[in-house]
Formats: C-alpha cells, sequence, structure tokens
C-alpha cells in the first residue's frame, strides 16, 4: 500500500508548480488501498499495470523535462529508462509491452519512491523558475499525459479485478439504484437540430491543447440532429433481446468477424443470471446495470451496429465538436465516488451527458486536420503515429480526470477496444 | 483450357446486350491459356482462385437478375449458391473464404458451361425486352460487379503464379524496357496548385456508380498541391536506400508492427539479385524493375511511410478527385498487353498517369458520404458493410477494365494489403 | 487426366526390373479419372497433392539411384529437386512443405513425363546389370517408399474430397452395405490369450526391411490377451452415446484439449443426418457407416480413450507382433475396388483383419529398437528423425499396397492424427 | 512478506505428523524474502505463481483428505476450490491456468492463512488418531504432492525472474566458483558397464510411491555401459560451438521445427557477451557458467540433439534404474543453500551426480507399466492422463526436496520444455 505524506507542500493551484502537484498527488490516490501485487499484474496486452503507470509517468517528466532541460540530470536508476519507456521508438530499446507485468521488482515502494525523487526535481526547477516558454508547454504536456493514465489506470485495474472469479472492488459499493428493470423507463431521447454551416473545429493556439487537436480549421458540417442524451443501457438490452448480436446485416463485415470470433453478446462485463438479470463488473464489484445509465463498454462495432438497428447513425467528430462549442465541461468526472455512469433524467430540451459518463464514439477515423505536422524529436511519436485505424472519441468518461477536457479533445482507439468507458450518442441527417 | 466460340452472337457495344457479351467474353479471355488447375488453386485467404471468380460473378446475375425478375427461375446447380456466393450474410451459408482453393470440382469446364447457360438466359432477357428499369440498373451493377473481379482475377493470379520457384507467366515477356539503373533519371515531380473551395464530390444521379459514391455532396477543400505524376520505382529504390524500412519514426504505429512482423523490405514481388539489381514478378514473369514507372504493390503504410520520409503527405480523396474532375478517363488499362505499370515521361505540366497504371493510395479512410443509406435486400451488402478500417484508392491501374472507371470512383482495401497495383501520389499543404 | 501407354514393356514381376515397372504403374493408376486440378490442391499441411506424390517418389530414384550411381547423371530438370524433395536436410533447400499446393505448374502431363524418364533410365540401369547390391537395396527402398506414398494419395485425396460440399467420388460407390444400423449386430468380440515370453522382435537380416524395424532383438513381453477383431463402428456409436466424447475422465490430458479445440464428437468424415443417421465420406463419396466394419480415422487419442471406456487397453507393439508372427500377411489391402473397410464375420476362434482394412494403434511410442543407427547419408533420415512424439500403428489398412507390409512392419503418427485409415483392436492383462 | 511463527509446535520427524509439519514449513520458507508482486505473477502458461503453489497444495489436502474423512467439513472459502484446483475434472470447473497469475486476490497473506488453518485441521486429525490406513496413504501422497510443488515453485520463480531485465535473484550469490573457461577441464566421463539380464522395475508394494511407479515387474534390459556422470556445461559449450544448434541432421523432426521457431541457439538462460563470455541466470542471479558443472534447461530435443552429436544415445528409463538400484539416494537437493548445479569431479570410476544437481532425460516415452490402473475417483487423474507424448526424467535436480526421491522415481515432462533443471547422462550399446 503505498505511503503518503500527512501533509506536504501547497501550492496555489492555477501556477505550473500547484497544478504539478495536484495531478502527481491524484495519480497516488487512485492506487490507495491496492497492493503491490495489484498494482503489478497486467490482465492483457492492451493493459498496463498500475505500477507500471505510475513509473513511466515520472519517466516522462524525468526525460522530456528534467533531462531535456540539463542532459546531464542523472537517471534515477539507469534500468529505469528501458523499462518505463512506452512507445517512443526513438529512445532507445524498451521492455515488450505485453510483458509489462513481469516486473515484480522494482516494488511499489521503490516507484514511489521514483515518483517521489523527480517530484522534488521538478519541484526545485519550477521553485528556481528555470523552466522556459518551452518548458512550461512541456510540463503542460506531462501532466495532460499523466491524467490520460490516470484514466488508463483505472480502466485496467477494472479489467484486472473483471478477470478475477472474486470480483473484487477498488472502493466499497454505493446503495444500488433504485431502478425499474423494464426498458420502457426512460422516454426515447429528444433531437437537437443544426443546419448545414461552416464552422472552426480544433484548438487554436492559446493554452494547452494536444497537437492533433490542431491547427483548427474550417469544415462544411451539413445540416444533422444530434441526440440529446447517450443511449441508455435499457436501450441496449432492447437491442440484445431483438438479436443485435446475432444479426451481421448490423455490422460492418470486420466488426461481425470480431463479434463471431469473439464471442461478443453485451457489453463487456455484463452477465446475465436467471435470478438477478443483468449484472456488470464495475470498479465497485458486480452491480446491477441501470437501465437509465448510459451504456458502457462498447466497441465502435457495436456502436456502430447498434445506431444501424436504431436507423440512425453515430456522429462525425465535427458534428460533435460543433454542438459542445461554447458548452461548459461539466459532468460526471473521476473526481466523484461513483466510478460508474449514472442515470440520465427524461428529456428537457437539454444536450444530457456530453462530458463525462461515458466516451461517444464517432463516425470519425482519426486522421490528421489539413496542415497537422507531428512535431520534431521523440514528442513527435506522442499522437501522429496513431492516425491509422482508430476511431475517435469525445466527451470523456467517468473514469476523465475533470481538468483534462476540451471541446476539441479528441480520443482514439481501435474498433474492436472495449475496456475503455465508451458509449455512444446517436445523429441523423436532416 | 477454356474452350471459346469460334464465333458468336455481335451486339452493338453500347447496349445493354452489348456491354453484357462484352464484359462476359473479356472474362473468359482473362482465363484463356490457364490450366484447371491455375484456375483452382488458391494462394492465400485474400485471394480467390480464377474458377470462382468466373462463377461467383455468374452466381450474380443469376441470383439478382435472373431469379429476381423470376423466383422460379431454376437454378443450373441447386449446390452453387453455397460455393459461389461471396459474402451475402443475406442469402444463406457460405463455403469459407479460406476453403475456396480446395473445390477441384466443379472442373473449369463445368464453371464455363454455367457462364454459357446464365449468359444466354440473360440475354434471352434482354432480347424479350423483359428487364424493367430496376432491372437495367441491376445489370449494370452486375457488370461493374464482373470487371472488379476481372481486376482481381488478374492480381489474385499474380500472387498465386509469384508463389511458385518457377515463376510461371500469363503471357510471354515483352522487351526489357531500356533504362539505366540509377535514381536520378526521372526529373522531379512539379507541382499542381489548387485553392481552398468548396467542391462537388461523389457522384450524381445519372449514369451508373456504386452506392458508396453517392450522394454527391459539397465538401470544403482546403488549398493543396498535387504532384503532377505517381511516385516512381527509382524515387522507392532512394527510400529503401535510406533504410525507410528500418526507421520506425516514418511510420504508423501499427504499419510499423506489420513491417517488423511481416519483414517488408521492399515492394511486394521485388527481389534483389547482385548480378541483376531489383526484379520483380509480373504476370511476365521476373523482369528488370523499371525505375520510371511507378511504384506497386505497396500498402498504404508503406505509401504513408514514404510521404512522411519525403516531406510530404497522401492526398485525400477529395483532393483527388478535385483534380480529376472533368479530365478524360485514360491510361494504361488491362486492355493494353503490358500488364505491368510503364514509364513515365518527364513533367511537362499535365498531371500524368492520373488513370490507370497503378491505384493510388490516399489519406481518406472509407467512409460514407453524408446521406448514405445501403440499399435494402441483399444487395445492401455491397458495400457499406466494408466502411471500417479500409483505405481509399483512386484512379485505376493497369489491371482495371477500361470502362470500369470514374473521378467518383472508390476504391477500398486495408491498410495493409498489398496484392494489388498500388502505388501512390504525393500532395503538401499551401 | 494422366496419358497411360495402351501396352508396355512386360517382366517377370518377381525380377527387380518386374517389380520397379509394377509399382511404378500402379501409382499411375491411382489417380487415373482425376484432373490436373484434382492432382494439385493441398487440403491441410499435413497433406500433399497427388501430382506431388507422382512427383516426388521419382526424385527419390533420380537422387538416390540415378545420381548415386552416377553423380553426372544429368537432372530431368534443375528446378525440380527444390521443389519435390519432402523433408531430407542434407540435399539443399526445399519448397515448404506448407505450399505445395500453389505449384499449379509442372502440370500433370510434365510430372507423368518426368515419371516416364525416369523410368527409362532405371529400366536401362537393370537391364545394363549396373546395380550392385547396394543399388539393388536402394531399389527396394525406392519401392517400399513408393508404395507408402501410394496409401499418402489416396489419404490425401479423401480429405481433399471430403472438403467439397460436392462430395466427389474417386470411383463409383459400391452397393450400400445390407447392415441394420443397431449396435447389437456383431457379438462381442473372443479374446486370444498368450502367456508371458521373451519374444524375438523386429526384422531379420534376410529381406527388405525399413531400418526402423531393425535390429531384431529380444524383449520380454508380459501375458496378454488380444481381440479377435477391431473395434466396430457399432461399437463406436455406443461409445458415441455413451457420451465417450464428454468425458474427461477418459481422456490422456493433451488429447482432451484437442478433443475440445478441435470439437471432436465422432470419427473424421462421420456426419450424422436425421433421416440416414450416420454417414461417412469415402472415396465413393458419401455413404452410410457400416456398423460391422471396423472403425476408421480415429486419432490414438480416440483409440485410447475407447479402450480406457472399454475397460481394456491398447495393446503394446511386442504384442501385436507376437500374435502376428508367422500369420500370413492377407487382408483387404489396395488392390481392391473397395476403399473402404469391410464388414467383419461373427467370432470363430481365428484373429480377423489382422492385416489390411485399418490399421490399428499401438500402446507404443515410435522409438528406436535397442541397437539402432541411422544410416548415414542422406537416406538416415528415412526414419529415425521422427522416433519423438509419434505412436506406432501395425497391420496395414485398405490403402496399403498389398506387397508392402510384414509382421514387423512399423507405421507411427502423431497421436492427433486422423486423416489415414487408422483404427484399433483391444487388449488386456491376463 | 509471509510471516512466521518464531517457534510452533515440534514433532518427531518420523511421525506422520512430524513430517507433515516439516514438509509445510518447508514450502513456506521457500518464499521467504519474497514480495506478494513476486508470489502472484505468473510468467508463461506452463508456470504457476508461488502462491497459487501454497494454495493449491493447502486445497489438495482440503480436499483429499479433510473432506474425504468428513463430508461434512466447511471449506475455509467456498470460492476457493474453483481457484486452486489445478486439473481434476471430476472436481468441477476451474480458473483456466493461464490466468492464474491474474488472481492478485486473495492477497498472500490471505493464503497463509489459509495454509495454517488446513494445517491445525490436519493436524488435530492425526492428534485424535482419526486417520486410517487409506488416510495415511492420502497424507504420504498428500506430503509427495506437495514436494513436487516445491520444485515447480523455485522453477516457476527462476523463469519469472528471468524475464526481469533488473535479473532479480531469490537469495545473495555465492562466490563464483574458481575455474577456466576452457572446454578441456573435466576429463571425458568413464562408463560403468552392464550385461544383459532382466532385472525387476519399479516400487514393490511397501512404502510409498506414486501409481506411475506401480507395479514393479521385470524387464529384458540389453546389455548397456551408462556414462559416470552428467553432461557438462564445458561440454555443451563444445556442442555450441560445433554448430549443434545448427545442423538439423542431429535433430529429431519435430525438435528441429522448435528449435527453429524458439531461435534456440544455447540452453534457457544462457546468455553470452564478449566481455564474461556464458552467463546464466541462476536463482542467485546472472552467474558464470561453470563448464565444470552438469548443464541444465535444456530440452529433451536438445539432449537427444547432443547425444547424436556425441556418437551415443539417451539411457532409457530400464537402464537407469538398472544402475541406481541399491545405491543411496544423496546428492545435491534443494536444501542446500547453492540452488544451481554443483561442479563434477574427474572421474574415479563411481558414479557422480545420479541423485541431485539435474534431472536427467531418458530415452523413454512416460507409459503405463504392464498392468497399470489409475485408481478410481479424482486421484486416479493424478499421473495416467499424463501418459502420453511426454518423456521420463530421473535422478532429481538441485530443486528437488532432499526426501522425495527414490530409485523407481519418475518424473516426466514434454520434449520441448526447457524451465526445469534438466540435463542428461550419455549411455551406449555394449
Amino acid at each position: 500500500m503505498p505511503s503518503q505524506p500527512a501533509s506536504g507542500p501547497t501550492f496555489h493551484p492555477e501556477t505550473p508548480a500547484g497544478r504539478f502537484l495536484a495531478v502527481r498527488r491524484r495519480t497516488l490516490d487512485l492506487v490507495r488501498g491496492l497492493s503491490d501485487a495489484d498494482c503489478t499484474v497486467q490482465s492483457m496486452p492492451d493493459a498496463s499495470p498500475a505500477k507500471w503507470h505510475l513509473a513511466h509517468t515520472t519517466w516522462f517528466f524525468e526525460t522530456f523535462l528534467l533531462r531535456a532541460a540539463d542532459p546531464a540530470h542523472p537517471l534515477f536508476d539507469e534500468r529505469y529508462p528501458r523499462l518505463f519507456n512506452s512507445y517512443y521508438e526513438s529512445l532507445g530499446p524498451r521492455h515488450p509491452r505485453p510483458q509489462r507485468g513481469l516486473l515484480t521488482r522494482p516494488a511499489l515502494p521503490e516507484v514511489i519512491a521514483y515518483r517521489e525523487s523527480i517530484d522534488r526535481a521538478v519541484q526545485a526547477l519550477l521553485a528556481a523558475g528555470r523552466l522556459d516558454a518551452a518548458g512550461l508547454e512541456t510540463l503542460a504536456l506531462g501532466l495532460a499525459h499523466e491524467e490520460q493514465h490516470q484514466e488508463l489506470l483505472l480502466s485496467d485495474l477494472l479489467h484486472l479485478f473483471a478477470q478475477n472469479p472474486l470480483r473484487p472492488a477498488l472502493a466499497p459499493a454505493l446503495p444500488a439504484p433504485d431502478t425499474h428493470y423494464t426498458n420502457g423507463d426512460l422516454p426515447v431521447t429528444g433531437w437537437e437540430r443544426h443546419d448545414e454551416a461552416i464552422v472552426e473545429i480544433g484548438a487554436g493556439t492559446e493554452g494547452f491543447a494536444f497537437d492533433c487537436e490542431r491547427p483548427r480549421h474550417r469544415v462544411l458540417v451539413p445540416a444533422f440532429a444530434l441526440a440529446r442524451r447517450p443511449v441508455s443501457n435499457g436501450e441496449w438490452m432492447a437491442f440484445i433481446e431483438d438479436r443485435g448480436y446475432a444479426n451481421p446485416l448490423l455490422w460492418r463485415a470486420d466488426g461481425w468477424d470480431d463479434c463471431c470470433a469473439q464471442r461478443w453478446a453485451a457489453p463487456l462485463y455484463w452477465e446475465r443470471s436467471d435470478d438477478e438479470g443483468w449484472q456488470a463488473m464495475t470498479l465497485h464489484g458486480m452491480r446491477p446495470v441501470d437501465p437509465l445509465a448510459p451504456v458502457a463498454h462498447v466497441s465502435w462495432y457495436e456502436a456502430d451496429a447498434y445506431a444501424t438497428w436504431a436507423g440512425k447513425r453515430l456522429p462525425t467528430e465535427f458534428e460533435w465538436e460543433r454542438a459542445a462549442a461554447g458548452r461548459p465541461v461539466e459532468g460526471h468526472f473521476a473526481d466523484h465516488p461513483q466510478r460508474t455512469p449514472q442515470a440520465m433524467r427524461a428529456d428537457d430540451g437539454e444536450l444530457q451527458q456530453l462530458y463525462g459518463g461515458v466516451w461517444e464514439w464517432t463516425a470519425s477515423a482519426y486522421s490528421p486536420y489539413p496542415g497537422f505536422r507531428a512535431a520534431p524529436g521523440a514528442v513527435g511519436e506522442y499522437n501522429g503515429k496513431f492516425m491509422a485505424g482508430q476511431y475517435v472519441l469525445r466527451g470523456g468518461s467517468c473514469f476523465t480526470p475533470p481538468t483534462h477536457l476540451r471541446a476539441s479533445y479528441r480520443n482514439f482507439f481501435h474498433p474492436d477496444k472495449r475496456w475503455q468507458a465508451s458509449g455512444l450518442r446517436l445523429a441523423e441527417d436532416i
């Protein structure tokens, strides 16, 4: 169990130093209550051990901030870069990703000591005012990077615990939602209409954004309507009952192959028992599936098949961003003690759960924006090399840190991935 | 060896009956000189036997034309639909695709008899004027479909013959090009500049086009420049010599995985010998690689890595179509006796080999156009279900039938596929 | 279809030349009626195309007889050794086994011309009396080798045709056996008892035998009883009905893994229909399973599980050889027009179908006899290198040439293989 | 780190209770100094986590002793049988073997509490004298079973630590052997000759032995000579230098396939550096390879190829047992602080390291002895179901508990396995 200082330095949260400390502490908070073993095991090649997330995010600051600022800065441990580099080909050989879970050493306390050492060095750098503008940008990148790993840490931990027949919980179960398990509870969604327009897409030059969100550029978006809320678990049950997982005509060809090969018959983590109906594994253990909450842990292929079944389609990322533009980034994020999506309310004419809750798959392949250029150097490997074969998700989830999102934020995964808190919102042509 | 009538009925090539006859005969012409064994074997799951192409295209007319027009129309052989349905899930069980090459029966003469029987029935239908507008549309679809299989038949045959150490040739070797094997022969390409504009993309409502080319719609295309010719073999040799296949920083992550796992080090079919330099397997046997001809048989991943290496990028399919709009569909197609790309000329200010020669990979994922809806019924499986994980190619190749193409034509393959005559043309932002 | 001389040279069948001619002609007889395609396709990596068998056996004589006798003997085609060497590592690179079916060229007539050319050269060598004792031994080895490939050719062809939904037949169907589909038809087997004894096992120094049958040596064989006939199809149906394929306690651990992974539920080629009960694919097409005939196409794992279910065990190869010693080599071999096992008779106190019908799996791993040494040179690769992980079968089958067998004959396959005509005979301790 | 009572009950080691306590304590001793994570991770499907070994051996006593004696005996935890049953098909569903490493819960302290609870119950049973003869046999079986898992625990831990680039050590490194790295140091072995004889093989009816060692029976063993010591690391280096890993003629066919596919070029855990020559991973970290010590961590395929290279062969298990009969069971076992094989001495006419040091692969497939019958019930799954496809090893290793062995003891593994301390001793025909 990670040691934690009873009290520590305090900084103004709006300063770089304050933000650094807050983000770093939040990562450690996530593993509170976990054992060294919990933090060491890797449940599949897509996932990483919690300990690895703790160390890799630290390596990022050591490599791109400390040693970029001062190449003579000594490594905490000369063997760590090989272990904790994720995928930066330009930074030398790496421990193979599928074998991250074999690293029982360094143990969790050693990794925490690594974190503390790097934290002190970064704080000293900040206190000394020795970071220039480029350094501050790297700091912001490192913090955004760490927030991404906070989300992955939770997703990966859920996947690990779901493999264990004991079904451990990260946190005590919350009270079961007071719901009735009929599919008709939640009225059908309303639709928000948008006329054709040329809209500005992407992040502007001010403030932090990932390179893939830039450059901001103009896109002609045809008229469309967007559902005011994500698809619910109750609606997904109707899809299952209507044999959506058995009808190839609803599916893309590659998705149907995966559906058959993997024997998909419900969202990941759902299990049905005669006594209790649909239950799902969550970070609070096995819980009844709430028909009023947005469906989560579906792949793009499933989301797309659902949309076809419903006679609708997924929105493009441009449609989503157009609808989101100017709206506050509020929702159910990882700072909430319930780490599973929450029930929606009946349609009241407003967009619901646009941010938080579940990531929303879009119809858009993850591609570079016009004029995109990867940054020179290792940092240029951050996003560009993933721009093939993946789909964009928008909006964030209940695993996403609250300070992490923007309207222009682009998350991306391969269309067969299900272990993120990924759901969908429908769109249609008008 | 397929029997062939010394003479047969003639029709005006502009009539449906004339076009039907011409396309059907052209398919048979492709297998002239091949043995039953050549036409039966399948060299990999992506490829199909020539005999299967001959039968499947016939099944298409039998199913969607004859039996759609008259459900009582008797099947030529009740066992054939199971064998020769390709991927229409709604039409019942199918012989598994990877096992198409195990069908030594029906033998080639039986398949040709199947073709002749269906041809007579279709011709009778046409002669009797019993096809309505919808039927004529299906006829046009069937012919376009058969033309696609003509191209696949050639690609698949090349792949088969390339696996045989004897390196058989479909046709006698043409005279070797008179080329000098230096990389500097072909001057660098010139560029055609286009300003930002809103352009019409896709096929209009007149004439035949595949459903994926519609609906025609407006797209905002930013300013760009397009290379006046495809990338040449000589330029590709420079990429190899500069260790392009060994530098992960040039590649998308998934592409690099494939490059390593498949040990890619040159385009498919290229082999290097100390004596003779680069040679490549072609439908005319092993031939020297012509540095002046466009590179072929590269995957999207390779094309994209090359573009990164060159400091450029692939064009979007919209950029390509904008440049092609209004230009004549002329080039080096499958009606030419040389079935391998031909040398390009020095830049003279005109776009070269826009159509024919090699398919050009674009930066665009194969996605539905705004407002696209798959047709109801089995024909609706034609294109829509492949709209995930694939990339669009434009322009046609030396394996494409000459009457098959349009400016709006969208071909598509997964980004790791190399057995088509696929190359690339560069673009850049301006 | 292979051309065949209307008449040819005749030799006394007891002379080497006569035996050579007879064996070589018999191979060609096996492919009579097959197309080039039938002879070219490979249905799985374990199987080889008929054309490959025709060529490989010819390469064997060319390599080990003609060129061993005269190293200056010109190759028929310099490219053939690479194509038609099977597994002799010491003889240079080989076309990969799983890709034998991609060799549409050389075509069947070319392979037959290859056979004819080598046959003439061997006959000239024999006519000239230029073969010494070692050469005559090689000739005998080459003929025994060719007979093994005759059996494989039939097994492989059956496997190929079984993959084709048209279920082609090599020869017209024989009249269906007049049997009643009850399991009780065939009385239980009687048992032949043998007391403990030290017995001579293996081939003596006289006459042809494979190296693995030597040296002859003494073995202490404990007392045992051997079933007087193989296990029947009817008995196997009872095993199926008693859920033998669903009870892991009957199976070796590796066999159970294969049973589950491959979904074995009956012998290879068996299919059940509600109308017609058990049918099986044979070289005569789909035929009803005869409950009175020995079961065939079961793996060692299945045979062993059956024996456990029956409360018995498989015999060791020593037990089998002891029982066979001195008995005539008679039975149902490949010279019979019915190429599927035949019904057994009620027990009359005599061993039935000891030779022919089905190969009988033994409990013996295929291991070297005491004092075994592989021959020097490439021929030494013939048997010894397979002495790991395989089990011995004894007795021959209805696919085995009639002149091929001896009491000491050891056939061998991996315990999961099912495409040979392999069955079993029970034994028990007494 | 496992808690351990400072002092505990003492029993006379010769009583069942004393032996029980000693064996159970020894298992816990093995994990002293390991973290929960070290004990949880599984490095490959063949291996199991240390924690799993601790729990599974406990489940064995709970199931076969406590609950067999009293079916009403309550389970320690109702969920544990599913987690800790290894392969007993008759005892219900099991957590899949390749996923044993995903069980971060129960944590190590919980597993130790499980052990303590079962230990107390067994001790109470023994103290009350409530075990009859069959119960005492099961107790002996459970202790022998636990000793097998002690050996596996060490083998599996070595494999896990070898995957970690940090190369952790279970115990501090011992002083490096004072050896010179030439291959000629150790004189060639002498040979012990045995004439042909009928010998008694297997365990008699007295005392504990595994079922596979019985029944004792007579075997005719031809004359042979046995090397007086195992093959040394120095001799193995000569095999490597003579390109033993590159010469297919030395290998069985299946072994050569594995050698190529797995890229074997030295024993498992060996690494060569220009500076330091051959080093190997051990439970004491990376250590120089001692040319005087027996080679370890070679597969049967490698051992057999070595024997062929040396012009000798592996002994049969009967030859080994004949030579061992009557000799004391002494050697280098797991009670020694050096957990890696030790140097041999020059030949002095005596058999060296017959027991302990390294397991010795034999030429014998693991088969049932004449008259073998698996026991009824779940315990019958102990050995019989593995009697296919595996080879017998004899003699024990430096990972084997000292009280575990007998002359009749049969260990067995598949011929491609290398993670046990497996070596070889040569034999030859005379």
